[in-house]
């Protein structure tokens, strides 16, 4: 059965507005990527790398190889793929194959790497994955450790680029700048989605955003300057009675303190309503934000109609929003405690995804995921 | 590609134990049923519904009807499979062809529900799903809208089965004993893991344990009845030195108080390592727990290696362990804020997942999905 209960509607019209919206910020010089890692933020990198080529994107960063194995044949054929987490160990003869380039991130990596295009990733600050001052040093002293390597492009990743005043972004610049001139012949890139609203500055020849293709809001402070690409809606199953002084879910964590109607909807944690937005997080009916009462479950969540005039409220059978024109992933992620990116990496699998495409729907379909 | 640099462990064997475990405490009066939503608590319904038909399990118990249909040619042909969740509107078809039988929640369910075996589910205080009781009140005034439907099975659901002492755990067993004689003829069913351990008076005819096959503890306060069935190991892509009031990973979150050696981990949120688990979280290795240091971002966490001798340390390419000997699903959970059923079905597809089967490795490979 290829049928499911609760709706995921992908907009890949918006993804590509999206994606045009940074074309823009970066003007003719500079290129801007597809992030498509993590399945494309949990949205499909199959469908959203389909679109993004069609709009003339040929560098993709992934974070697995066979995360960049799955876009392959969707991107055209002289796309650049870089696999961000750098050059697996037993993985080598996949990169190969698929035509995937390592992004390269320490010495032992550079060393492992015999031949071929790479991108070279230097740790300003994040110190997460890169090649650090003192291997930094040795590459520049004496650069016949790069023998038989193509560097395509050097790069560096920022920590605090959503805090536009945070001073490790002009750190990690100057850094990343002093290196970076080593590197006459290669691209450079710095920027994520927050890096490249950020300054013009850190543009450099390649702005890499993900957070803001996907309509998550890259900045703290400001207004999205990017379109919500998800709406997911879920069917109420159920409206329960529940009386002063009773409880509702597991744990009887919340209990009522006047008579009120409650609404079972289908859809819990396994679904990406993550459980700590149990008592805090919030769906919506006609632009009324409802409640969550009670602990989220692994396939149930239960909303408070009682703030609806009794002849407004939904019934059984009607679809409340959870994700949509009156609350975003960034909200939603707000109310559990976390940022949009993580709602959307945990969707799951129980959705109908819809992927609107006016373009060319036929193109998204024999990538084999319009309906996945 | 169908190779993934992280490897996940699922020991059907351990669940087959958990089984048997179930099957002793509720003996030979009580069936033990098999409870394999959403997706088999995460770790593949179909191989998990293959091990236990081949236990003898005949009763499934499902959240939608696409889980049903999911396994209803895994499961031997006699089989009961109950959608929890209900009736859904507009799937009627599918529950038909599948033969699925629904758990009829209400009064409007019942009215819909027109032939057939069903379940009734009767709310006691969960107040999630269930007919409420007004509604039940009605239904054993007048049996008659119960017409043409063969009730198998009456059921209710316990919101404090983990808290022993929680004065719900009785009142509601009272509650659903007196409704559960007016139906001499079903089977009656109330007992989750938790209650199963509780009390063998909350066994009736048919208990379902779900938390308890999949390994996590069911009961807060004692030693784990069952064993775990999950192992999880990540590589390590790199190892990065940091110096004295440097920081890590995005936000800058965490900043050392001396200099130490982190390990950068191919894992993220995408994966299921909750962001809450984010400066509070452990991996292990060699026994040894290796605190997470900075956020958990999408693909990539850190952990500070600075607690092990120099000479014990792991390198680039070694794995850590995420679940397994020295940490549960439930402790790795307990860091970050949540239970072990949200980080089980949180893992995600970027694993290589490795199904343990001493017994029959090939049936459960004909059932598609051990090496999903």
């Amino acid at each position: 059965m290829d049928k499911f209960p609760a709706t995921l509607v992908i907009d890949l019209d918006r993804i590509k507005k999206n994606y045009h919206i940074f074309c823009d910020l970066a003007g003719d010089s500079c290129a801007v990527s597809g992030v498509v890692k993590a399945d494309g933020y949990g949205l499909g990198a199959a469908p959203v790398a389909a679109v993004l080529n069609e709009e003339g994107c040929r560098d993709y960063f992934v974070a697995t190889p066979e995360e960049g194995a799955e876009i392959r044949e969707i991107v055209a054929a002289d796309s650049r793929i870089y696999v961000l987490n750098g050059y697996y160990r037993g993985f080598e003869a996949e990169y190969a194959h698929y035509n995937l380039i390592p992004v390269l991130n320490s010495l032992e990596e550079i060393g492992r790497y015999k031949n071929g295009p790479c991108v070279l990733h230097f740790n300003t600050g994040m110190n997460r994955l890169g090649i650090g001052a003192a291997e930094t040093k040795k590459i520049l002293d004496d650069k016949s450790v790069l023998k038989g390597k193509e560097v395509h492009c050097v790069m560096s990743h920022f920590a605090c680029a959503d805090e536009k005043d945070h001073p490790m972004n002009r750190t990690q610049f100057e850094k990343f700048s002093q290196i970076a001139k080593h590197f006459p012949g290669a691209k450079k890139s710095m920027a994520n989605s927050a890096g490249a609203f950020l300054s013009s500055d850190y543009h450099f020849d390649m702005i890499r955003p993900g957070a803001g293709i996907y309509g998550l809001n890259p900045q703290n402070d400001k207004e999205n300057p990017v379109q919500g690409v998800v709406e997911l809606r879920a069917q109420i199953l159920q409206t329960v009675p529940v009386a002063k002084g009773e409880t509702v879910g597991y744990g009887a964590s919340y209990k009522f303190e006047k008579d009120t109607v409650l609404a079972t909807v289908s859809l819990g944690y396994a679904d990406g309503i993550l459980r700590s937005s149990s008592d805090k997080g919030h769906l919506f009916w006609n632009g009324v934000a409802l409640p969550v009462r009670g602990r989220v479950s692994m396939d149930l969540l239960t909303v408070d109609l009682g703030g609806l005039p009794e002849q407004g409220r939904p019934r059984a059978g009607d679809e409340l929003e959870v994700i949509g024109p009156h609350q975003s992933a960034d909200k939603l992620a707000a109310a559990a405690g976390t940022i949009g990116y993580e709602i959307l990496t945990s969707l799951g699998l129980r959705y109908e995804r819809v992927y609107r495409y006016e373009a060319a729907v036929n193109m998204v379909a024999s990538a084999g995921s319009i309906s996945a």
